[in-house]
Order: structure tokens, then C-alpha cells, then sequence
């Protein structure tokens, strides 16, 4: 096994990735129930982050709950709730039309928003990942832009994977729109997005160099915490492996096998 | 009215564009049916050309009969009979899977081609115009690609302009599965590929330099035919106005603001 370097001293804030770093599917990864623990017993600040948008923070604090990780939603942050957030900032009570699920939609409405699919009200197309995105769908978000509608997306990712393979993701629906309308996606909130960034620093109330992002993607989770300054750390346990590691542009500080690595020897 | 160039000869070959050019929806353009009768009667020889996917060939000439400009099937060329073509070389009897409407389905099927849905089996994934598109499709397109499956397209065409507005067109399905798999399409057989140009060719049975190009779109009709080497001619009844003429880089030999100023004065 590789020797690479680790951390030697605890940060008052972690940002953990969670498909892939804290979990995988239905289970824990070794070491990420006591490595929590112990960030907690020593008073360091925690947030799980996600960019999926196919459940709400409160199903994702469940859900580490269940597994053994006790968390309340508000230590969870995910693509949805971070666009829900902007777009409060942005266009207060806007006319939307979501190219997403179910609970993506819930947030929005939850956040003050009126979903429609009348093209000539419609303000913000989002696009987002959508296992039920069908031509109908397409076409009002056509209309809409054609309208003058803005376009933005909770995520860019490509496919999220399974254990068949993956799902296409996020990035199919805003392809499939920039195809037959010509025009670009304006914003895409979720990881590596500075504006992603920005809600964890808010949400952990500690400058960036006080934080460390540990994530299994070097594009979203060690590039985004690169950007804003945070230390990095990625875990071998998801997606990134030995071989892609050296073959890629991005470097984190650290590099873990398994997230207990992230505690100081 | 501006006065732009006309052509001074009658030319062996003419190419005619379809929507825009010889007709718009449901009804001949002015002077369609009698510049038509006058070429013919000169001994030229004239071929029609569509990029829409979602008729075939017979169906072209059965509208074009019933609008009163008698043809017959081989004397229209669309997308998906070039597609049909061109696979014959490339990977004849190959398996397909097919993002598109019943009638390419047929043209494929008649021209010996397996279509599946099995994604170990799939050699070609062919994206084309599809008002059925769903998440259920794109599925089987990205895991033949993830498999190994080449991905084709029929045409790029961004919407297919209609009274209401648009359809979005093939380039929305190209960019859902080059989204979510990041791999490109390898061969676009439509207008502008010099691909239609060949079976243009191969089917007038003329030398480029003998045939002129008449279309509404500056980026596919003229430009292939600049590329191959055709006289080109807009007609200002469709898609191109004065202003977008004047603003393009690709700019045509000649400019009708009906189909009969392409007769000789």
C-alpha cells in the first residue's frame, strides 16, 4: 500500500462528502462512524455534503441517523436546498419550471416558490437530475427559454453511479436543453460551485483555512475546496483511484484509504 | 426590395430544400410548382432534400404529388435514408438501438438492421428527432455507450421550426447522451455533412460543379453546398432574413425572395 500523507492535527471544521466517503449505498464505509465520533467528541464543527438532489436534507440526516451517525438536516448540505437558497437571494418567488423529482420540487415550493408550465410565466428553468425527464418536459423548458427564461441546474454531474453502472445525471437534461435551444446553463450551484462554497462556510462559521473538504472526487469535492482555500483531502473508498490520482491535474493535501486516516496518528 | 443576384443559366442538376424552400407546412410556396415544371421541362434533373427524420422518402413524394408537384420516392433524400446508407457501408446487418420515430425505425429495419434494447448488444446508438424521447431511452444509450456502442446522429438540427414556435430536434437527444456519457458524436450523416452531399451526388449522377443548392439555412444548405462545391442559392421564404444574410459569415452566390426567380429572366 502506497504511503501518502495524512493530516496531523484535528480542524475546528470538516466537510464530508457522502456517497462514496461516508457511505456506500446502504452502509457505512470502515471507519466513518468513529472517525465522526471523534471529530465531534473534540469539538471540531461537521457538514455532510451531497450534490444529489433526489432527496431533502431531512432524508439525508435520516438516513446517517439510521446507519449510526446521529445528524440533524441542517448538518446536511445538497444541490437542492443550496439552489433553493440562491434563488431566495436572486428572484424572490419566482415562476419556476423544475426538470426534476419530487423532492427537489418540494424544497422549492417549501422556499416560497411557484412551479408552473406555462412558458410565458415561467422566470428560471431548472434543470436537474430527473429519472422521469421525458420530450414533454424538454419542450415546455424549450418554450420557456425561447420566452426568455433563464436556465440553471442544481448539478453538472455527468452519471451517478450504481452497481449496474449509473444514472445519467443532471448534465443529460441541461445537454438536452442547451441542444435544442442553443443557449448555456447561467449557474449550476452544486459542488465544485463557489456558490456551493460559500453556503458550507456560511452553514460552519469558520474561515476556509480552518476547514478541510474530504471527498472521493477530485473534479468536485478537492477542486471546489482548492478554489475556496479549504485544506483537501481525498479518500480512495469511491470513485478515485490510485492510478486516476497520479494521472490528474488536481492534487488534494492528503490522501486517505479509508476516512479513519483523516484522525492524526 | 433589395436587388441581389440571380442565376443567368439553367443548371443539369438542382438540389431543393423541402420545409422553407418549396413549401411551409401544408401549402406550396409561390412559385414552387411552376419553377418545378420549367426545370423539368429543360432537362434538368432535380432532387429534393430534407433533414426531418420523421417521414420517409415516400411519404415526401406522396406530399409533394398531392400539392401538385408529381414525384417519386427516389427523388427525395432525407436524413434517415442517408443514415440507412451510410450504414450499409460502415456495419451492414449491425445491431441498433434507435432514439427516433416509427419511420426511421422502418427505413432502418427495411435496410436490414437489428434494432434492440439490450445494451450488450448494441453496436450503434442512433440519436435523431424524437417526440417519444424518455429517461428510459436515454438509459439504454448510455449504458451501449458505457458497453462500447458508437454513438451516430441523423441530423443536428437544433427545433424544428413550427406555427407555435419550435420542436426541440435531434440536437437535444445528442446533447442528453453526450451529457451524461462525455463522449461525443462520432458521425452526423444530415445536411451539412458531406455525406448527404455524396448521396446527393451519387443520386443526380452529375459533377458538383453541375448542380445548384437552394435552401432557406445558410448553415446547412449553402454551407454544404460551398463545401462541395455547388452553386448555392438562398430563398428568403423561410429561416434567413436580409438582416441575418447580411450578418453571416457564409454567404450564398445567389438570393431569391421566391423559388422562381431561379429561372434564367
Amino acid at each position: 500500500m502506497t504511503t501518502y500523507p495524512r493530516p496531523s492535527h484535528i480542524f475546528p471544521g470538516y466537510v464530508l462528502d457522502l456517497d462514496g466517503t461516508v457511505y456506500l449505498g446502504d452502509a457505512l464505509l470502515p471507519g466513518a462512524k468513529g472517525t465522526v465520533e471523534a471529530l465531534r467528541a473534540a469539538g471540531s464543527r461537521v457538514v455532510f455534503l451531497s450534490n444529489k438532489p433526489l432527496q431533502t436534507r431531512a432524508d439525508y440526516a435520516a438516513k446517517l441517523t439510521r446507519l449510526g451517525v446521529p445528524t440533524s438536516p441542517d448538518e446536511v448540505i445538497n444541490s437542492s436546498w443550496v439552489l433553493a437558497r440562491w434563488l431566495q437571494d436572486e428572484a424572490p418567488g419566482a415562476a419556476l419550471f423544475v426538470i426534476g423529482e419530487q423532492p427537489l420540487l418540494a424544497e422549492l415550493r417549501a422556499a416560497g416558490f411557484r412551479l408552473t408550465e406555462q412558458p410565458g410565466e415561467i422566470q428560471f428553468v431548472v434543470a436537474s437530475f430527473d429519472r422521469t425527464f421525458n420530450y414533454r418536459k424538454l419542450q415546455i423548458a424549450f418554450d420557456a427559454i425561447r420566452a426568455g427564461a433563464r436556465l440553471i441546474a442544481t448539478n453538472a454531474d455527468r452519471y451517478c453511479p450504481t452497481p449496474e453502472g449509473g444514472l445519467p445525471d443532471a448534465a443529460a437534461v441541461i445537454g438536452a436543453i442547451e441542444g435544442c435551444t442553443g443557449k448555456q446553463v447561467e449557474v449550476v450551484v452544486g459542488k465544485p460551485s463557489p456558490i456551493t462554497a460559500r453556503a458550507i462556510l456560511a452553514r460552519l462559521q469558520l474561515p476556509a483555512s480552518e476547514c478541510i473538504i474530504v471527498g472521493d472526487r477530485l473534479e468536485t469535492d478537492i477542486h471546489m475546496g482548492r478554489e475556496v482555500g479549504m485544506a483537501t483531502a481525498v479518500v480512495l473508498t469511491g470513485v478515485t483511484t490510485p492510478a486516476s490520482l497520479a494521472a490528474s491535474d488536481i492534487q488534494p493535501d492528503y490522501v486517505l484509504h479509508s476516512l479513519d486516516e483523516l484522525l492524526p496518528p
